[in-house]
This record gives structure tokens, sequence and C-alpha cells, in this order.
């Protein structure tokens, strides 16, 4: 248990005690929501939603901005963004363990590996040969690396996890549970009415400080190699096919899924359950909102949608239906009367 | 092989014996389909579409509506929900072995973990320190239960499911193959244009009953809970996200996506690949059907849709063009003409 | 490493040297893309968005088109269709290794399953009771074949693939890591208003020469099977509901849906995210594109979409909020002015 005087954490979080509530000898030792927040747990507030719990937190201290401090009650620790302020906060007050060097005894790992001390690996996993794993990584149990993959420094892999044959993956990668990393492709030839399978020669290769989530699959490329990032982070459930390369600092939505050669710039963000169509490209900046799909290429950055709202079924029923005509109604109407 | 009666099917699927077609004497020890019934097959019927198969049924008994016993050539058994009936006749016919104290010799149990006897711990699993599990659980092989999580009694998981950290299943809580619960959830503060992660540090809690299919994930949360209800069942590839909560008796079909602070309530009904927003209310009852995005709370029972029915790709392209022109089409009406 | 002379080349991918740059005697020894080629890869070329890079490739040969031989500066090989030429030189170039027989000594085999020699059980691979395998199949580590599981021979399981009790594969399925094959499907009666489980007895079945991806589930049926026919490919991510029968060599792109009991027929292609609802019939040859619903039975093949195009999502607003008032709109025209 780490415990945080009000000015380390102020320090930590890009904060500073709040004129009005403001007593640095407290400390904390936790974080709570403000809800359920009790003595010793530092909490934050960033959206009015949140208001009335705010003002009845029995937090040892908030982290919010200027204009919200007449509403708490405690101690608080005044910043621009306070989410950030928590996220950083979070980081202080549970740190990382230091790695100590421990293969577990049931593990297999090839003579022809090269594991940098120190490092971790679970029980049950598997390390095939000319795999190397750079110095701080901990791979939790039953996670099976493929000959010649590399993991570069303090990476983390979450149980179960399967990185396959010449994958890189960069310093500071974590990857969650369950999650599949270089599997071939979807790529066959039609022959007839039949399928010729291409069998696979690209890679994957992921940045530095990406985050997959649990669930993940990405496809290696099919001769060349699928790209990620650096600082990309992967929800949950997501779909990423052979050759896609994601740019740096870009964000997928739980669920996302990103067909093949589809190129997504910097900065980007898809949104829950959204689908990027194959080949295509977005620039930089494009945020795709959720369960919308990519169908085209999009060349400047801004929000973009597809889809309808939802409503009561059998009022929806009529309105599918009339989308079926739409062309139809469009046309009932002169040409001139629509106006772009 | 378990052999019953017509009298005990009766009791135990709630229904009675036809006076058109029955026999007591006769016996089942299986289910199947009217279709591919045959001597010793318990069937039921319950939709018109597989009339034509009851008239030609071979089966020895027939679990059936009271309406529908003059089109069936065997013994009847007449209740009102045939589907039901079935469900508890298979519930009889194929029974859950007991369980024998059993952990496999190649398990990892820490020596800090509670097993309460008798459990059964298939081979390659990993449970941590602090763990607990209730008596008759059974684990299936190659499953990670990370520290201080806690299995009530009677939980099955199928193989290589990964519990996280402190996540809490409760009571016969089942749980197929590759499902990873308590992952951390997709939260990211900005700064700059780069992300920062917020460590999460709350947890899952999973109520008596529930059914959670394959290749499932659910985040724990960030500082509170992300709550599943009792009897919640929750079918394959479904993404459940931070500080979600499920109301008792909720059903969510496959490829679902609930994301970040969603509050669904009792009884509610997701359809397949549908999605719920971030932070939206869905009321007790709410039923939203397959690929439709409940982008918005719900407060009143009810069934809600949205998307576009299939039709021809050749007319769809025509009406999806004028999708973007429909504010137009609109406005080209005068506004009195559109009457709600 | 496989050296093939274009000789040899030209009669596996079914082509012919070029009359305008030809040379038998130069030689492939791996396959690259265009771009990346250098001396001794083979690459091809098959849309014009690559003529640039074709212009200035450095490959040692292309397999291309007749009306492309002009832009190629290296020997080229002319077929009709270069991505099935490519398919079968990958083919050649990267030949599977013959399968040695080796059961890894960590690997728990029951001893009534049935192993076909030459197999290949990779570490921590749990075979039970009465599972049969055929000659010349590989597992990878950590897979779980439970009891009664039939494979063929040639099949290829990569890491951690769960194949539950009774699951029949044929011949040369290859299955990806992460995926569930025969876990129970999402079957539950109401009573009042909870849910009671139907125990699922039918099985999965899978023909001769599919693939599945990684991340995939295919659920058992209910009282008859889930059947796959010969030649499917389904990709990451996908969702097989109980009972759903896919005809011969259909194609099912990542993270799409198919609920219970749809039957999909011979050379469909379902498009990535796209879903297909329960009990629907698809007929032979019917193209689903990416994330539409197919909601209704089809009966004719052809191409059918559903959903809206992705717009600006200022715009969108405005039109989403119009289709629900789409029918409202409509009546608004007179009948007769909307014209099908």
């Amino acid at each position: 248990m780490v415990l945080l005087d009000l000015n380390q954490i102020a320090e930590v979080a890009g904060a500073r005690l709040s004129n009005l509530h403001s007593d640095s000898k407290h400390s904390v030792d936790h974080a709570s929501s403000l809800g359920s927040a009790g003595p010793g747990a530092l909490s934050f507030y960033s959206h009015s939603r949140h208001r009335e719990q705010l003002r009845n937190t029995r937090a040892s201290a908030v982290l919010l901005r200027e204009t919200d401090q007449q509403d708490c009650p405690v101690p608080a620790l005044v910043c621009e963004n306070p989410y950030l302020g928590m996220a950083r906060a979070l980081q202080a007050l549970y740190p990382i363990e230091e790695v100590e060097h421990c293969i577990h005894e049931s593990a297999i790992v090839d003579a022809q590996a090269q594991l940098e001390s120190p490092v971790q690996i679970g029980a049950h996993c598997v390390i095939e040969a000319d795999v190397r794993i750079g110095a701080n990584s901990i791979l939790g149990p039953n996670c099976v690396i493929e000959k010649g993959a590399r993991l570069g420094m303090g990476c983390r892999l979450h149980p179960q996890v399967t990185i396959h044959a010449g994958t890189l993956l960069g310093d500071r990668v974590e990857v969650w549970s369950n999650t599949v990393i270089g599997s071939d492709g979807f790529g066959y030839a039609q022959e007839g009415r039949e399928w010729v399978k291409l069998r696979h020669q690209g890679h994957v290769r992921i940045g530095d400080d990406c985050e997959i989530g649990a669930c993940v699959s990405i496809d290696r490329g099919m001769l060349d190699d699928t790209v990620i990032g650096r600082g990309v982070k992967i929800d949950n459930q997501v779909q990423v096919a052979h050759n896609v390369e994601i740019g740096d600092h870009s964000a997928i939505a739980g669920c996302a899924g990103i067909a093949g050669s589809a190129k997504i710039g910097r900065y980007c963000q898809i949104g829950g359950a959204a689908g990027v169509q194959g080949h295509v490209t977005l620039a930089d900046g494009v945020i795709i909102t959720g369960m919308s799909k990519a169908s085209q290429s999009i060349e400047e950055s801004g929000i973009y949608s597809s889809g309808t709202a939802i409503q009561k079924n059998t009022a929806w029923l009529r309105n599918a239906a009339r989308f079926k005509q739409l062309d139809q109604i469009a046309r009932a109407l002169r040409e001139g009367d629509i106006h772009e």
C-alpha cells in the first residue's frame, strides 16, 4: 500500500491545493469514486452528472477544475483536466511491481530463445525457438510465443495470449488475455467457385506503448506487414485484418473491425463496433462514431457517422419500409426542390 | 443413460399425458428433434414451421400444446409451453454428474488458495493466491484464476477461461471457453494528443445463476465495479465494458457490445450484435432488436430498433444516396405537410 | 528455403513465360509485394492501384495478366488470374513441413484416445477419452479436445483452441488460435420472467478443407447438429449459433454473426460484421455486404445490403432525425407520386 500526502498527489497529478479546502497534511492510500469514497480515498470530479455525489462525498481529497471548488466539501486538488490528473495519481497509488526474474518450472522455453533478465514467465507458457523477450517483461500463465517473435522491454502479456511466428512487439506493449496476434489473414483466390488459400508471409509489427484488449485478433500481412503505430490503444474484441496500417496514437473501441489493407491515420478514433472497409484510407484525426461503417476513404479530419437512430420498433418498421422507397420519394419531388 | 417413463417426464416437464395418444408404459432415454427422432426419443413441438415433421415423427413421445394433439401420431405430453417443458426434460435426461474431488496433478494451485471440497480442477489450471472456490465447482483444463478471485458453489468453468484478480462470481455461474472476466476497461485520459492509461481498480461482480458464453470479455470497473445481476444470460462474443450494470434476468445475445457505464435494467433483451452506447440507461423490460444501436436512454419498456432493412444492393445504393439528402427532401415539403 | 526456376513457378501457377520479359533461367526463393521485392522475389500484379509499383518493381518475376506485360520491367509470368497464380506459387514456395510423430511430454492424452501416427501434439494439450485424431494432424500448444471429438486427417489446430465434446472435424480442417467449437447454444425457455437453460445435445460437424479463423465461436446444436459444409472459410471473431447450416464453399468475413437455425446456401459470401437473423434462409450464391443485416430469407442469388452510407456527423444527425419522420414524409406526398 502506497501512502501519499496531498502535496505528492498534487505533484504527480499536475494539480495545486485549493485555497478553499486544503490541508496538505491529509494523505490518501487508495482511489474511489465520489459516491463510495471514505477516509483515505482520492477521488475526482469531471462531469456535471456527478455533481450531487461531489457535494456529498466523504473522500479525503478530490481532483477537480477550479470552477467546481465551491461544491466540494473536502480538500480539493485543482487542475485543468481532473481525469488526466486521476490517471497520473492512479499510476502513483498503484505502482507496477518490480519484475523479479522468474521462469515458472512448468513453462517450456526453447534453448534457442533469448530472455533478457529480469523477465517473468508464467506457468505453462510455451516459448519457441529464436524468440527474444526484453527485460522487465511479464508473461501471465498459458501464453504461447511462436518461433521468431520479438517482444521489447517492459511488455506485459496477460494469460492465454497467443503470439504467432515472427510477430514484433515494441517496448511497453500490454496485451490482455486470450488475444491472438499474427494469425493468417482471410485471403483466398477463387478457382471456379472454390477458395484457394494464400499462405500469409507478412508479419505484425506493433509500436511502443500500445495496449491491446482481451479477445482481440490481429492478422499478419499477406506479403507486407500489418503495422500498428506507437501509442495505439485497442479495446476488447477488435478485429484487425491483414495489411492494415494504424497510425500513432489512434484508439479503436471494442468490437470494431478493420478490414484488409485499410489505412487509419494518426490520432483517429474508431467507435465501438464501427467498421472500416477494406482498402479505405482515413486521414489523421478522423473520428468514426460507434457502429458506423467507413465505407469510403475520408480525407478530412472530423466526425463521421452512418446508420439510423433508435426508435420504437413499430415506428421503425414503417420508416424502414419507406427507406426502400426513398429514391422514389425523392424523385416524386421536383429535382429543383431538393436544395443541397 | 437415464431411462424415464412418460409419467416421470410429465412430472418434470409440468405436462399431462394426452387422452388421444398416451401410454405411460412407454419410456424415453434421449431427446431428438421431431425429424430425426426414433424409438426412445423425446421430442417437442412448438412452432408451426415444424408441423409436417410432427405429423411424420417417430419419436416415442412429444411435448406439445393441447391444440396440436391431433397432428401427433405418437404418445403426446400436453403442456402450455412445450419449449419450457423440453428444457426441464433435458435436465432430467442429461443430469450433471456428481462432482468428485479431484485436482489434476498438472494444475498449479497456490498454497493460499481455498478450494472447498469437492471441486474438480482440470489439467494445467493456474489458481493464484487468495482465490476461493466453492464446493461442487468444476474448472475445465487450462483455466487461469488470478489472485483474490472468488467463485461460489457449483460454478462451471469450461476450458481456457481467464478470471482476473478480484473478480467475484456467485453460485452456479457457468462460463464457456476462452472467455475473459476482469480485464482493465478501455479508459484513457488525453494529454495533448496522446493517451494516458487509467489503471482500473474496480472489479467484476456476477450474480448467482448467470451463464456467460464463449469468447466473451467483461471489463473490471475503473473505481466502482462492473455489476451483472442474478440469472443474467450472456451469449458468445459479447463485450461488456467497464462499470456497466446489467439487471437481473436480462439476456444479451451474441456479438452485442455494451459500452462503458451503461445501465441495463432487469428483464431486458439485447439482440445479436446490438450496441448500447456508453452512459445510456435502459429501463426494465426494454428489448433492443438485433444490430440496433441504443444511442440514448430508454425509459419505457418495449421493443426498439434502428438500421434499415435488407434489399438488393442496386436499389440500396440509390436509397442510401438519397438518405444523405433526407433533410433536404423533408424541407422540400411544406412543414405543415409532415404530420406526426 | 525452396528455390524454384520460372518454368517451375509457371507450372504450379498455371502461367506461361511472357515473350516480352522472360528468362527461364531466373529463379525465385520467396514472395514479396511489388514495392518491397528485391532479387529472388516472386511478386504479382492484379489491381491498377499498384501500377506504379509494377513499373518500378525489382522483383525477379511477376505474375500478371497478358494486358499488363508492357508495364513490367522484369520477367513476367502471364496467367488469367494472377492472384490465384500467387496462391499456388505460395503453396510451392512455402510448403508445409512433413509431420513427424511427436506427442509433447507435457500433453495429457487419455489412454482411450486414438491418435493415428504421425501426429504432432503440442505442449500442454489435453486430449480426453474417446477422441480420435487422424494422421498428419498438428495441434499447437495448449489445445483442449474434449471427449468423443473427432479430427480427420491433416488437420491443423493452432494454439489454445477448444474443441468441445463430440465435435466432428473433417480432413484438412485448419483452426486458428483461441477459437471455440462446440459450446452450448444460447437457448433458454422463459418461466415467468426468468430463463431456464436447454442443455444442448447436438454437435458441430465441419466438412473437409474448411478454415476457421482466430477467436471464433461455433455452438453445438440443441437437438440436431450445427453443420458447416466442405471448403467453407470463416474469418476471425465470427459467431455461428446453434443449428446453423452453412453450405459448401461459402465464406464468412470477420466479426459476422449467424444467428440460430439460419441456413446459408453454397457459394455465399457474408461480409465483415454482417448479421444473418435466426431461422432465415439464404439461397446459393447470396452475397451480403459488410455490416448489413439479412433480416429475412433471400431466395435469389445476388448482392444485398442494408444500412446507410458514411457522412459528416453534422449532416448525418439531421438526416437521421428525418429518418424518424420518413413515413410521414412519404405520406405527405400523394401516393400516386411515388413510382416503384
